[in-house]
């Protein structure tokens, strides 16, 4: 049995670990590639922000990725004004997406209970900026298992890049427990072992450090048609292969009855309860709506 | 690398190992629980079995099951004739599905090319009524990892008989490649572990026996609302596994897609030319229909 990480919000804590379902990392707060968000946060405008962060609650996702990275805008007080507007309409637990130290000191504070911090790289220059920010604020943390070399397609290469991000965590004061591995989520559609890789590298990573796993779902089918279908399957076997949570997007329903489907497979969903809940609560919404 | 099983249709020869797409097994030629179906057939009417056959082909199937299994109807003379039917309409490989050696006698010999056998199991019986004729008729066959102590949900008592099936097959001569062994698919909504068991019975068959997997997929939603979604995820996760082909239902779009984006994702479908040209084909299809 792996480790269990918790982050606590103000809706209670949040537990990350193979005796629980799934927990999905929502990834919709985030400008990279969304022209309207961008205009809207860039005005101090949180309209689509905050119905973002109540779509993606309602639809199944536990913790809130939150990015701001503007270029040209001041990350800092952008990333803490969507961190308030976020608390305003929910109780999730936030995932506080930068690597800009300064962003993440003026976005934590407002941040409630225990956050996740997106991300350090295995780096010695990431390593050292962020670490000491991931401990003084007990937040846990995302490492993306790649180093300055770049991203390795050998999953050997990827498990001492964990590795040495679980070392040093530890030398900072992290427990294991509030280290996430992303074993880095390729294209497949530019490199036909971009999975396999992945999917190796999560069984190495659980084998040989025995902390959790966390992976942006979604990169893998980049640049291919009807995306949240090669999603799917893809969050299907690295659920299968051992990976605890993800960042993805639950709105799109194929994902999210992967998600869905994989808790109730895996014993982690007694009876299939929350599947046909969240059946019933589809059908009456269609009744209604 | 595993073996690789050959069947041959009038359309070519089809093969099921881990170099090759997965293979499906259209199920849907079958009376049970069908009552249409079950009038017809009774009546000598194949037009739901020839519309079947054409959509289950068009949908990919490579392979199509075939039973006509109706209590107090001549099984030999309507399984022929449904035979003779199917390839009347497509040229897809045949999977004969009955455990009566008379209506096998009947089947095959319409049928083209070379057939697979479903199934024995590792019944003492039906492994000496059933062998020799997948002997005689050159066929494949595909064993249940059950004997007569009924299903265990204990993976090595599986694995016990799947080895009683090879090696019985082995004794007949009818060479390892020619057996696939079925892990058994039970319903999770009646028992949490039995996806689970399932897929520690493809690891140990794998390990242990080197033979290829099928499985009766749609078995493991039974009893549950929106089947598709949770088998298009059992199927990615048995796939993972090292499933090479099931018998299960390509009309169900998710099944379809969750197959298709496995093959991608374990790279048989190098740079997702298959699954691109199915997205295209929907996309036209959407068009003029």
């Amino acid at each position: 049995m792996n480790v269990e990480t918790v982050l606590e919000s103000r809706g209670g804590a949040v537990v990350i670990g193979d005796a629980h379902p799934f927990v999905v990392i929502g990834e919709r707060i985030n400008p990279t590639g969304r022209g309207k968000l961008t205009e809207e946060i860039t005005a101090g405008d949180m309209t689509t922000v905050q119905a973002d962060a109540v779509a993606q609650v309602e639809a199944g996702a536990k913790i809130l990725d939150v990015n701001a990275g503007v270029p040209g805008f001041d990350e800092a007080e952008m990333l803490s004004n969507v961190v308030k507007a976020v608390h305003a309409v929910v109780d999730a637990a936030l995932c506080i997406d930068s690597s800009t130290p300064e962003a993440l000191e003026a976005a934590i504070p407002p941040a409630e209970g225990k956050v996740l911090i997106n991300s350090v790289t295995a780096e010695d220059e990431s390593l050292e900026r962020l670490l000491p920010l991931v401990r003084r604020f007990g937040a846990a943390v995302i490492g993306m298992a790649n180093d300055e070399s770049g991203i390795s397609m050998d999953p050997q290469v990827r498990l001492a890049a964990a590795r040495k991000i679980v070392e040093a965590a530890a030398d900072h004061g992290i427990p294991r427990e509030d280290v996430l591995i992303d074993p880095l989520a390729m294209p497949i559609g530019a490199a036909p072992d971009a999975a396999i890789a992945m999917f190796e590298t999560i069984r190495l990573i659980r084998e040989e450090l025995g902390v959790n796993l966390s992976c942006g779902a979604s990169n893998v089918s980049f640049g291919l048609p009807d995306r949240p279908g090669i999603d799917a399957t893809f969050l299907s076997m690295a659920i299968f292969a051992g990976m605890n949570c993800a960042i993805a997007n639950p709105l799109h329903l194929p994902v999210r009855k992967a998600i869905l489907a994989a808790d109730v497979l895996l014993g982690r969903d007694p009876y299939a309860a929350a599947w046909i809940a969240e059946h019933r609560a589809r059908l009456a919404a269609a009744d209604t709506g």
